[in-house]
Parts: C-alpha cells; sequence; structure tokens
C-alpha cells in the first residue's frame, strides 16, 4: 500500500509559493507514496469554549488517516503564519491524544526573500515536538527568492525542483521507518 | 493625558487566566495611565487575497490610538496560540507601516502548568521585535500553577498581585518614555 | 551487544543538578543498555584558525563510537549554556560529516527555578536538527524546583526517578529503531 | 561627551566576517559616537565553582564603561556561537546585577550561506531580553553571500556598506535615548 503523505500550506492565497512548492511534490514524490494538499481554511479560530466543529473533525480523519505530514509555510514575522498555527492547536488536542500525535513529519519553505523562511521552520521545530511530533531531520529544503523559481502554481527552477526530489527520497523511507 | 494601554489577550475562552491577568492590571495600573481590553475574535484568519475586513481596522484603529501594547499570552504547544498570532499579522501589514509598527510591548504569561507560558514568552519576543516593535526587556511576569491563583476572572493570589503592580509600574514609564 | 548511550551535561560545576540527573540516568537506564557520562571540560573555545586539538578527538571519538546522546541542559539566559553549545560547534564540524551527525539524541533538564530549564530545551531542539541529529519526541522530562529533588549528586526524590526510568523506557528503544 | 559602543564578535577567527563588520563600523558611526571592538577570547569556559578570572574582570569593566553594545554575530548551527554565549553568561552573572544587565543592545550578523545569520539573531534576542537588556527593534542588518561583500577584513560592497550607515544612523540614538 502507497505511504500517504498530507500536505499543509502555511499560506491560504491563491498564489502561495508554499502551495506551489507541495503541489511540485505531488507530483515529484518517489513511486509508493503518495502526497495530498489539504485545504484547512475553514477550520476556524481556536476556542476552547467552542464544541469541536465539523471541519476540524474532517481536518482530524486526513491526519489520522496519513502516514506522514508535510509542511511548506512562508514566514510571517519571522516565525509561523497564525493561520497555520492554529490549525495546528486544534490538530494538538487533547494533549499527546490529538490526531497529529506520533504523525513523522517534515518541514519545507519557500518565500520571496532571500532568508527563505528560517525563522519559520526555526520556531515550527520546538512546536511539532511539543506535540510529540517526530521531525524529520535532514536534508532541509529552504527556497529563497521564489518570485525567479516559481510560477504559474508550480516550481519551475530545476536545481530547485532537484532538491525537492532529493528531499523527498530521504523524507519517505524516514516516514515508513518511524511508523505511526 | 492619560497613558492609554491596549490589552490583548492569546486565549478567547471566556474563563482565560490571560484575560483575568489583562482584567486585574486594568485595576492595579498606576495612576495616569490606563488598561482596556480588546477582543478580537471578529478579526478572520488572515489571507493575502482578502479585501481588508471591518474588523481589522477597528483593530488597527484601537492600536493606532494606543501609547503602548499589553499581551497576556497562554502557551499552546510551547509556542504562542494560533490565534493571537494571526491578529498580529494582520496588524503588522504592511510590512513597518502596520498598525503595531514602533508600538512599545510587553508580554505577560499565565498558565496551569508550573512553566507558566515561559516558552510562548520566548517566541513572541523575536516576533514582536521583527515587527518594529520595542519589547519591554525588565522585570517579566510569568504565571505558573493560575488555577489557584485566579478565580472568577480575577487574580486573587497576593502575591501575584504584587508582581503584577511591579510589572505595571516598571512598563508605564517604559512606554512613555520609548514614545513612538 | 548493549546500546550505548553517551550522556553530556550542560554545566560543568562539581554539584549541578544536571550531571546529577545524567549521574541517576546510569543508575535507572533498562537492562541493554548504558549511560555513560563524557566530561568535555578540556575542549577549547572554538575558533576555526586552530589546528584540532587532542581534546576534541577524543570528544568525536567518544560521538562515534556512541548509539544515542543523551543530554541535560540547566538554562542559562533562558537558553543553552555556551559551555555545552561550544561542544556541540566542535562536534558539528566538518558540516553533515561531524561526530555528531546522525546521533540520535535525547533533552532533559533540570533547574533550581520552577520553569525547569524549559527555555533552555526550546533552543536546543533546533540546535540539534540543524546538526542532521534525530530528536526524541516524547516523552519528555523537565525537573522544575530541583534544589529539593536531587541530593549529594543524585536524584532522591521518587516521583522524579520514576519520571526518569519512564523517559529511558521510551528513549532506549527509540534509539535503537532510529538506527545511525 | 561621545557615546561610546562596545562591539562584540561571535567568531574568534581572524578573517571573521562579522568582525570585519564591525570594524567597518567603526569607520562609519556618526559623528559623536565611537565603536570599539572587544576582543574575549581569553574568557574561560564558565563554570560557577571558579573564582572570576582577570580576563572577566576586564570584559566587565569594558561592559560597565559602555553606553551601547553591538554584537555582529554568525550563525553556528543555526543559533548563536557557543563561544559568543559563554562570554555574555558571565557577563550577566550575578542575575539582574552583571555587567550586562540595562545594556542597550543592537545585533548584526554576517554570514557566507544566503540566510544571512537569521536564525542566530531570532535565538539572541530573547537571551538578550533574559539579562535585562533592551535590544534595538529596528531596522536591522543581515548580510548574506558575505563573501563577495567583504574583503581583507572590511565590507568593500557599497550597498551593504549604506545599510550599515544606516543602521547606525538608527541605532546611536536610540542607545542615547535609552540611557542606562
Amino acid at each position: 500500500m502507497a505511504t500517504s503523505i498530507l500536505a499543509l500550506s502555511g499560506s491560504l492565497r491563491a498564489a502561495s509559493y508554499n502551495t506551489a512548492l507541495l503541489r511540485t511534490a505531488a507530483e515529484l514524490v518517489p513511486d509508493g507514496a503518495t502526497v495530498t494538499l489539504y485545504d484547512y481554511r475553514d477550520v476556524p479560530l481556536y476556542d476552547a469554549d467552542l464544541d469541536k466543529p465539523g471541519s476540524v473533525e474532517a481536518f482530524e480523519a486526513a491526519l489520522r488517516g496519513a502516514d506522514g505530514l508535510l509542511i511548506a509555510t512562508p514566514e510571517y514575522n519571522y516565525s509561523v503564519p497564525g493561520v497555520l498555527k492554529n490549525a495546528l492547536d486544534w490538530a494538538s488536542r487533547p494533549a499527546y491524544k490529538g490526531a497529529i500525535f506520533g504523525l513523522p513529519t517534515g518541514i519545507v519553505s519557500a518565500s520571496g526573500s532571500f532568508v527563505g523562511g528560517a525563522r519559520a521552520q526555526q520556531h515550527l521545530k520546538p512546536i511539532l515536538l511539543a506535540m510529540g511530533v517526530p521531525v524529520f531531520p535532514w536534508p532541509e529544503l529552504l527556497v529563497g527568492g521564489a518570485g525567479g523559481k516559481i510560477a504559474d502554481g508550480h516550481v519551475t527552477d530545476e536545481p530547485t525542483r532537484g532538491f525537492l526530489r532529493s528531499y523527498l527520497e530521504g523524507f519517505v523511507p524516514w516516514v515508513v521507518k518511524q511508523g505511526r
């Protein structure tokens, strides 16, 4: 059975570089694995007083059905977008029993600036470990200057496509090895 | 004219320890300053494709009208709640010209656990500096074991009230000195 | 053959709580594994102009001979002690080929304060991942108020000993599974 | 009287990009202020059992005699070099009474990689705030691809020299305003 990787983009805008990175990952992923984008934009702002909405139940089901998770995140104010963190906050409840607990996860990032999302990755790593999530240690992928490497919702720059392919060739076997 | 401190809680739930901390700050703030809670729960998930909604314009107006900002944050997954980060992401746009730019800011935290929100503060500091926001350096306030120190939406523990009073006695003059 | 865990304390002082935590880990580690403290105090300040000293070669040999690494760190200024970071900086060279590359690592911490080293762990996790080191995701161990739980260089508090035993029962099989 | 800025480089090697950045800052600093490099390489590894050595007393005297502090740091393993953190650990003792307490501080960074030290700055900011040190919020300076912008121990790239000049024109008045 194929290894199923769920993919979350940290940006909701249609022309997002990070969504494009995941779309391209779905094309380049090695045989025997799939990458499936999940759109969580209907997950509401977290409020512990709320009953769990259906949108969150659907998100949880997608996480529970996956073998691994791939997150592509932009950098908003040197950290993870609130939008992405909010979805992860829902997925982590209840603590150490939520849908994301134990799900092997990789992080990639793209940004128009030369820093390439490095600081967002820096914050996201301990956040994921706090949820009891194994974090893929190496190699890593940061795409700086994304404006010249991504067009029409796909990575067009050949070296960047090669880095992404190498990343996935390391990431998928690691997901399989971690199990869940 | 009084020094006006706008206050944001990182938690939306009604019985939030952090909202209680801010409510108590409004009582204990020194003469010549006011602390006013702002409820940003109608600020939607950030999406660069959206037109700016009225809820964001109201939030921006509140930030532009304040002399200082006081944030009380819980710790969700060892970082800032997505809900709070999302509101700050809106407030920071456009970069270095948004409503929060240059607004002198202090951070306090409360949590039921013994760690007291220390890791949320650790992440929030570089996030605020990334927005061109001066961060109050010292003293600091972390309230651990908040379940025994807060009741009915107010801080009841006398030592904690004293720490909060001391914090505000340092914070308010610092806000005045920083100007904007 | 036994699983060999090398142990590094972030503090050099003789009565260190963190060294005591590792000494106790050596007693409580499950059968089939060993925990061996390594004293790196003769590793000098890193300077790329220096020839590699013998003390660093000995440290590298110890890392290359281990199956896993256990770090116990105090919190100095809300981060990792410079002393520990300096030793890790040596161990990471050359990048992705150094002696620490790929070595499965767990982090524990003890501190006299109630925060228990949480912020030092927060910084150490992305530092280790930067070195291509897998980081043990869960459970975690923070010992706050260590003054009442550690005496004569050993953990004396029974609940804390139990938490440490549970930690090791999770950590050792994870080290074996990661391989190197 | 001139505003005296003490400058610390996070790298000890002779051809350090960060030391070059500070050397150039000393040339470009506005009239009425001076930037003076301090070489702390004789500050030993921190050990609370040690008597305070003369090298630390000299370092403390330099910090106490300064109006502001400028740190240029490389990025070692996505964080602050152990060498620099070790010196800061000494300077922070005893807590909130050490020589660095309250000293207004700016951070710049240079690196051969395209990330430019962004993650080292990300970690250094909360470390400094932990010491009760005001951190300069804006503008910031990161020099990526430093190999092409620095030669013979000085910044040669004209745009980078301009960014550094602008940084200092913002930083020096901020130091004066903060006082100590």
